[in-house]
């Protein structure tokens, strides 16, 4: 029976068991950290061979370019031809650079601001501006927004990603909003990912701004978990289709398919687009680590190697996620108190408490000796108006820690929603 | 005799004898570039144990952190501290980050235009903004500035650095000039290094702008070519000294020491300057390439393994250096028609010509098969007011190479020369 269901007197019993198994949860003495999307050790290791895929002599990249030297603004054509193919976009529609996707999209909008778009008819930065952002979402996509003067405006995401009608009431009338932030694929935090017909209908609405973009960050477009896989649209054929060839900046990272602190970033766009982030880029840099790129290049051979190594990936991390699953059934079945998602793929889970609680949760959590991202932290400014989304990522710790720390955090869920729904009698 | 002093028939004896010459010359069929200051392959050899430096699973940092994965916004201790050491900055007062110093610059330059400095009152993109360049200087400060908006305002060098009665009249009145770019060691192209005194000079006086930047770009600070070794000033304790310990931002790069294409660069300042530039950073990056940082402090070990590595790089471009004051002195000594610099470290041997014809010089040597940089490059612009300076970078070709393309150069000057003295007749 749901906790909401229940009387007073079993609601107290319940807040007394759960209550219970939190001081045994507690004892444990757990210090188990499921905060970030970070890979763990043995991810990591599969891309051992990287390290010394370029070594002593043999450095010259497959047009016979040295790469240890300066030049090559765009990236290796070989490289850009492999990611190209991964994330459906033309090879010479896609730079390759350094580390990372973030500091990509960070350049993207300060020229645009301190130079105008391709579309635009003004710099960005002598308007007021805002930007959708859907929620739940990316923390580090608003910290940056707001970093650069943005306003963030949310939107609620469904299965099919950013509504659209709410999507459109922003974006039909008002010419400040001047773009919005995409996670298409194994969203961050939802796991879902758009439909092909919700991304036409985001690539063909009228916009008040001429010069609106979508920030089409493609962090999870391989990282699959199991079948079935999500479709890789082509969003910059679409784009085209839909007679806004310039719409979208794709942005997409080995960040969590190699090593993240050392990985190639990509940047990808119309024609028009390639050639004004490069112009502004070429000002600001010689070129990328080719170095890093051609080890890149080696270690997978193509794309078909890329793939290998994600399903290689999947086998880790997987587990991991049925782990959390399982647990949060175990605990959580039945009782009213939570929903969670269950993503074929990416990096997070959510979770969805009693409206009210999920700070509360946090705290709990944190005093036992589990630290999950600070509740609000999916939304902008980090205000989550129902106190009620929970991001897990499973990734980082060991199976038997994440296992460890799923189980506590289900109690936390149930005690919190004891509290919560005693306090409301 | 100098050219200029002779008769005109001798000086037309003069042009027939460098018009054959030239004509010799062109017949060579060379094909040659002397245009950038890239390193040459032997210098990139010299780094080979680099690509190695990190493999297997020894990836974790003197701290114990793998360096594989996500975080460290301000660079590996270890390196820090080692390039502290030879740059004379405080370790921590100096973040160690990616390819390259040029890009640290446009970062620096982007959030003072987007979110103004620790010492300014508003954001430098609502005001009109102007930068001093000492010329000659490096094209792409220029092009960086440019594309950020400043106006470029040439100082002229002397041997100590920039001019000072010149930076001081501009700087005294004006607060639209927000900032000055120095190369204070082994000027790119002239060679000079920034006397103390001058530097002292740079950092007390007084300026209209409350945030008035020195963009301190340190890129040729330990490239000894012999003794003596020009001095690395404490520059940061001398502007705390000064009064305006926000006054710099320092920046240097491994790009010319081991990889230019995957280096380690470096931005330095106050603790107020570090703060503020982690600050805008972090919205932008979760941390550099720290896999590559470790590269370079196991391969070089120590501040005194960088100096050995130098020592190096200067036996291999040291015989390039003297091969072109050779070849210069050998054709042009005496006729007037050019002086040259002789630097004691650096990438560049400075050409001055007669005025009016370095243009017609390079288009000379081009057609003869020799590239250099377009006259013009070392000034704002791509404008010499007096069409005199070539910058000549001996570092890439063989030592064959550059004494092939040095002979043809004095023959181009000689030749342009008389062609200049008699249109005056």
């Amino acid at each position: 029976m749901a906790l909401e269901d229940l009387s007073q007197a079993d609601l107290e019993q319940e807040l007394a068991a759960a209550t219970e198994a939190y001081g045994d949860f507690a004892a444990r003495g757990l210090d188990l950290d499921i905060t970030r999307g970070k890979p763990g050790t043995d991810q990591l290791d599969l891309s051992a061979g990287l390290l010394t895929a370029v070594a002593g002599d043999d450095i010259r990249s497959r047009d016979g370019v040295d790469v240890r030297n300066y030049g090559g603004l765009e990236g290796l054509p070989e490289l850009r031809e492999m990611f190209g193919e991964l994330y459906g976009v033309p090879a010479d529609q896609l730079l390759a650079q350094g580390n990372s996707s973030l500091t990509l999209m960070h350049q993207a909008l300060s020229f645009a601001l301190l130079a105008g778009t391709v579309d635009g008819d003004a710099p960005w930065v002598g308007q007021p501006r805002r930007i959708i952002c859907p929620v739940p979402g990316y923390d580090r996509h608003f910290t940056l927004a707001e970093a650069l003067g943005f306003e963030l405006v949310t939107v609620p995401l469904d299965d099919e990603g950013p509504v659209l009608s709410a999507v459109e009431e922003l974006v039909a009338t008002d010419p400040t909003i001047k773009g919005m932030w995409v996670v298409p694929m194994y969203s961050n935090p939802t796991g879902i990912s758009m439909s092909e017909e919700r991304t036409r209908a985001l690539l063909a609405m009228p916009t008040a701004a001429p010069d609106f973009k979508l920030l089409w960050d493609n962090a999870y477009g391989i990282h699959h978990l199991r079948e079935p896989h999500a479709p890789m649209l082509d969003v910059l054929g679409l784009a085209a289709d839909a007679g806004h060839p310039d719409r979208v900046w794709v942005f997409a990272s080995t960040s969590k398919i190699t090593h993240p602190g050392a990985g190639v970033a990509f940047y990808g766009g119309s024609e028009a687009n390639i050639g004004w982030f490069t112009g502004h880029l070429g000002a600001a840099s010689i070129g990328p680590d080719k170095i890093n790129q051609l080890r890149h290049a080696r270690f997978f051979g193509d794309a078909a190697g890329v793939r290998r190594h994600m399903s290689e990936h999947a086998a880790l991390i997987g587990p991991k996620f049925a782990a959390v699953i399982e647990k949060l059934e175990a605990g959580l079945a039945g009782t009213g108190a939570a929903r969670w998602t269950d993503p074929d793929g990416g990096y997070f889970i959510t979770l969805s408490v009693l409206p009210g609680t999920a700070d509360r949760v946090v705290k709990l959590a944190g005093e036992a000796g589990v630290k999950l991202t600070p509740a609000g932290a999916t939304h902008p400014y980090g205000l989550d108006p129902d106190d009620a989304v929970i991001r897990i990522a499973p990734t980082m710790p060991s199976l038997a820690d994440v296992t460890a720390a799923t189980e506590g955090l289900a109690v936390c869920v149930r005690l919190a929603a004891c509290e919560k729904l005693l306090a409301q009698d």
